[in-house]
């Protein structure tokens, strides 16, 4: 159902606009009436005759007409609500805190073709209809604000205008009983004012269709950028094996804005800045110039651009030579560039290097830092200037990002309208410019389609291990050990599991290298006095040297569904905690981009004289743990650890599999 | 030699003043004059009658008087200092860029008694003497700025200027071709106005002096915050052994500020916030108390803290239920303690729960995040309630820290007034916070005195194994394999190794698991057919079950010294770079602790059911390398790699001792 009635309502009611200037009431019919202009507005109050010197209404049906949009600024019985409805009202917006939520509420509104925002949310603005329907001060722009925190939006709001951004719409979502984050992202994608969107968000909800929604911002080239917060250990602490344990909601959320084509992002402050750089300019790539009157600041910036994961590349001989000519001896042509000092002499030596440095096709950005936004706030004479010079850098072709020890001015003002973002500090420079080099680099992962197939969850090493190998892995052979002890056909040395344990190592249920028939009868009998009279299986060890072990397993989010995760495995898989998360199904190049992204990657591809281990095959059975868990709804976690990989392949040596509990 | 006449010299002469706006000597000149009504201020200049409205000289010599102090705002000839010198100046600020560095001027302005600041500096300002000799705008305050680029000393005074944080001292030390960074340091220590110090250094000169210097200023309650840069690789590119390979330069700064009592802090924006907090309020411990009026910002900075490795505790029930009784039903009275929007009913519920935390002893600090500081400003009757809780939390007697959506206001303004530190970004509150934290707990280590040694660095394995065992570490048996293999006592299996060669294993000059006399022959034949006729050991092969291998080294750092270091061992010891660095020597206690703070340390202590190593027998051979690499300064680099470590004590099986470049 459309949003419409939230975009340019045709009349709006404040129940509960006051006089009063510590209520919210007054905040929301304030704010309701700088839209006047072009829409009609009505205060409702049940104990006034005026609000904000306007006629006050005591009850909605006392109103002229039936306003398109009904404002609830203070806590309200569910029968206004009705009222509203009744009326023939096309939009609630229930700001009110306090008020429980209501389902049946939200069912009757919906059911009256009436959509609700809120309760328990801090409103909604919109700058390009003069609607201004939230607490909190804002300035029109191009950034959509989507928040399940009203207060969280309001600071990004905040901050990005201490950036010079503007908001296009602001949503607070509060309880969702009816309009949800999915819905009011889905908005945005024609909503023309929006340039790039900013979401927080504390839970998923259904987090595929939200993953579609943000996806379709991108498409419409709107990127996203998505704060969140940890979300609670009590998936984990509740998850069977280890990889439940290893992947963290963040990991989670993480594989979801890659499939989303989102940046994720951890502050308020983080977020602000990348906006600004995204609405300002793109950069393709990684690899920064850095353009500075002194070095110490330039050596700062390179230092900082490493840590940011970002290249401060060696330029060019030609390129070196060609910008030494504009520099006296004792500055630096190298990067970073250190004009030292020259600058105050003489201002196009700026724009001079700087689109040098970015048509020479080595770099993807050039960093102004420092001195430069300054000269025309100390030396009025330069003021004028200085503005040229921005013009010749817009002029560049480039990529620019400027830190400037201005905090403001009229060159700062010039370059942000330029399209040239300008920040405070070097540190959020460099986030920003990062953040803006992997939104360009962004782009949603198409997640296969699989056939849902049903089945039944087995219980023991023996099942999962079949359930396993028809999906396509090897197991090393085995034999069921029943009463008397018979190795029809294996290789010595020999693995004697009991069948039925989950975490077998634990409590001493593997015993490894038995040489002999002999040996396993007499480990089985020590098993059985031990462990009872189960199920036991005895499979040939893997003895491959220069094996590597790995963990590969899948689980299921609450919010996303099916999840596979890859990582380091042997005994110190949860000291190292080094995993690479994906939503499932994934096909073999992003298995394999799971695998490169491993902090333990080298490992595998030789690492000292070692011979380089089947990649590929361990993809494979990435592929096919992650089909398996996406196809069988049935199924919770399912886990290979270890998977032994040699150059022949990998080979699991054990399996779990969980099933959903009823 | 004293540097009185930089804090309030009697009389400057600014050679080279000027009226040209653009022109260093207009500002020299300007700044001077600030100072006119407590010292005589003489403007020079070749070609004009008057400055700045004031008479000018045509050279120094036309001076009335000698002045004390006399700033070079352009660059001048050697003759120039050198008539300042016969004169009988005290001292001279050079400021000009682009003038070689002399040393030649230096030694005969020291021979004269005289103290020189640069060149190529960007000047000196002293808040309390009213002394402003330099390029950029200071308030006074503070805050000591000990700069090696001017520029960055410049911009974090403007960082710590918009957090309200004043100057009290700036020196731009240039080339330090006379004063140093340690003199000025030095010379901070009974610099009344200056409370905390804030150094930029691209490197170190004298390390060890310069820790001396921060450690003097510790002593006198004046922590000292570091930025630096990582310095060139190249002292690694030349080094021989893994440790080398392994030791950062900035590991090794951060062990220098560790054995100095500072705090490293990584950017400009992070020095000035971490100033802030240090110069307002302090904070013994990790534990952090959120208080706010929104979900979603409490929520964030949780993350956030718990990132920047702050603890956010679980309040005891008691507490829990002391504040539960300010709050209506829907606040949360946990930590964050959220007091859902009811904060502009009642604006004490801020003070009562901040006091109620602080006075709690459950937590070290209270971080109130969100909308305080902003009442007073969106809703004026709120304005002098605000500024009384203000009074109301500085009277709480714990230590409280604010993240206000309000940039500025009176509220932020008294804040601060009252030792309260307010930040714009809760990331910067908590980097802030995190830094309060670290120099709380930060105290000079007193480096242990070793004896001088002397001593010959032989070549090869033997010779290595040898110096290290007389210093007490342990090595298996061994014996010189010459022409005959003969293998008196020892026990197999053996292992066999060119003694000559330092890189045994990557050139196959290691043969291991020699079972007999007879292996070790045949392997002896075939080495010397490869690699030669040299000196070869068989030693006992070290077969200990569960044995972890570590790195123990040691190398010399050009500003800093020795240097000891520890990390994890085997083949994946250059992936993992897991490893702990101190200046050397280290006694038994800093030992153990570099050894506690390796990502591995779990897996000493008994990781999944395997037996604990002899970690006080690691901590030995640490303090032993330690000692005999700051005993022998004709060693350059030793090296233990692996060291094979169980329950039974650490065992080191290979040996590298690296000479002194003569």
């Amino acid at each position: 159902m459309t949003l419409d009635v939230f975009r340019d309502p045709r009349s709006v009611a404040v129940v509960g606009a006051s006089d009063h200037p510590a209520k919210w009431g007054h905040w929301l019919g304030r704010g309701a009436l700088t839209g006047a202009h072009r829409r009609t507005v009505y205060m409702v109050n049940a104990k006034a005759d005026t609000v904000l010197g306007q006629p006050a209404y005591k009850r909605l049906g006392d109103l002229p007409e039936v306003p398109d949009l009904v404002v609830l600024a203070v806590p309200v019985t569910d029968s206004v609500v009705d009222e509203a409805i009744t009326l023939g009202v096309r939009g609630v917006l229930d700001i009110s805190a306090g008020r429980a939520s209501s389902k049946d509420v939200a069912a009757r509104v919906r059911a009256a073709g009436v959509r609700m925002i809120g309760p328990n949310c801090l409103g909604l603005y919109d700058g390009s209809a003069d609607l201004r329907l939230a607490w909190g001060t804002f300035t029109g722009g191009s950034l959509g604000i989507v928040s399940q925190s009203g207060q969280l939006g309001v600071e990004i709001a905040n901050l990005a205008a201490s950036l010079g951004v503007g908001v296009s719409r602001f949503v607070s979502v509060g309880d969702q009983v009816d309009v949800t984050v999915n819905d009011v992202l889905a908005d945005l994608v024609d909503h023309e004012p929006t340039r790039a969107v900013a979401l927080y968000a504390e839970d998923f909800g259904d987090g595929r269709a939200l993953i579609g929604a943000i996806a379709d911002l991108w498409a419409a080239g709107k990127p996203t950028l998505v704060l969140t917060v940890g979300a609670s250990a009590a998936g984990r602490e509740t998850a069977q094996s280890h990889t439940g344990a290893l992947t963290a909601p963040l990991d989670v959320v993480d594989a979801a804005c890659r499939a989303a084509g989102a940046i994720r992002v951890r502050t308020p402050a983080e977020l602000a800045s990348v906006a600004h750089f995204v609405l300002s300019t793109k950069v393709n790539g990684d690899r920064v110039a850095i353009l500075t009157d002194s070095g110490g600041q330039g050596a700062i910036a390179a230092d900082i651009a490493s840590a940011a994961d970002l290249q401060v590349p060696r330029l060019s001989e030609e390129l070196t030579a060609e910008i030494s000519r504009w520099l006296p001896e004792r500055a630096s042509s190298r990067n970073p560039v250190d004009l030292a000092g020259v600058g105050e002499q003489d201002l196009s030596v700026y724009s001079r290097i700087a689109t040098a440095l970015a048509t020479s096709g080595e770099i993807d950005a050039v960093l102004i830092t420092g001195y430069f936004g300054s000269y025309g706030v100390d030396i009025p004479q330069l003021c004028t200037r200085e503005l040229d010079v921005v013009q010749e850098l817009a002029a560049s072709g480039g990529t620019i990002v400027v830190h400037s020890m201005a905090a403001d001015g009229p060159t700062v003002d010039a370059l942000r309208a330029n399209g040239i973002p300008v920040f405070r500090d070097v540190d959020t420079t460099l986030v920003a410019l990062r953040g803006g080099a992997r939104a360009a680099r962004t782009e949603p992962r198409k997640i296969p389609e699989v056939s849902r197939l049903t089945g039944e969850v087995g219980s023991g090493y023996l099942a999962a291990r079949e359930l396993l190998a028809d999906a396509g892995v090897s197991f090393p052979p085995c034999a069921q050990v029943d009463g008397v002890v018979q190795i029809p056909g294996l290789q010595a040395p020999y693995v004697l599991k009991a069948d039925w344990l989950t975490h077998k190592t634990e409590v001493g249920a593997v015993v490894l290298g038995l040489p002999d028939e002999a040996a396993v009868a007499d480990a089985h009998g020590q098993l059985v006095a031990r462990l009872g009279a189960g199920r036991y299986v005895v499979e040939e060890m893997d003895v491959r040297p220069d094996a590597i072990e790995l963990i590969i397993g899948a689980h299921r989010d609450a919010s996303f569904g099916p999840v596979v995760m890859v990582g380091a495995g042997g005994v110190t898989t949860e000291l190292d905690r080094d995993t690479s998360v994906e939503l499932a199904p994934v096909d073999i190049e992003h298995a394999l981009a799971m695998v490169r992204r491993l902090r333990c990657a080298p490992l595998l591809d030789g690492w000292r004289g070692r011979p380089a281990v089947d990649v590929q095959g361990v993809a494979e059975v990435i592929v096919a743990v992650s089909e398996l868990i996406a196809a069988r709804e049935d199924i919770a976690e399912l886990e290979l650890n270890p998977v032994r990989v040699t150059a022949d392949g990998p080979l699991a040596v054990d399996a779990l599999v969980v099933g959903v509990k009823p």
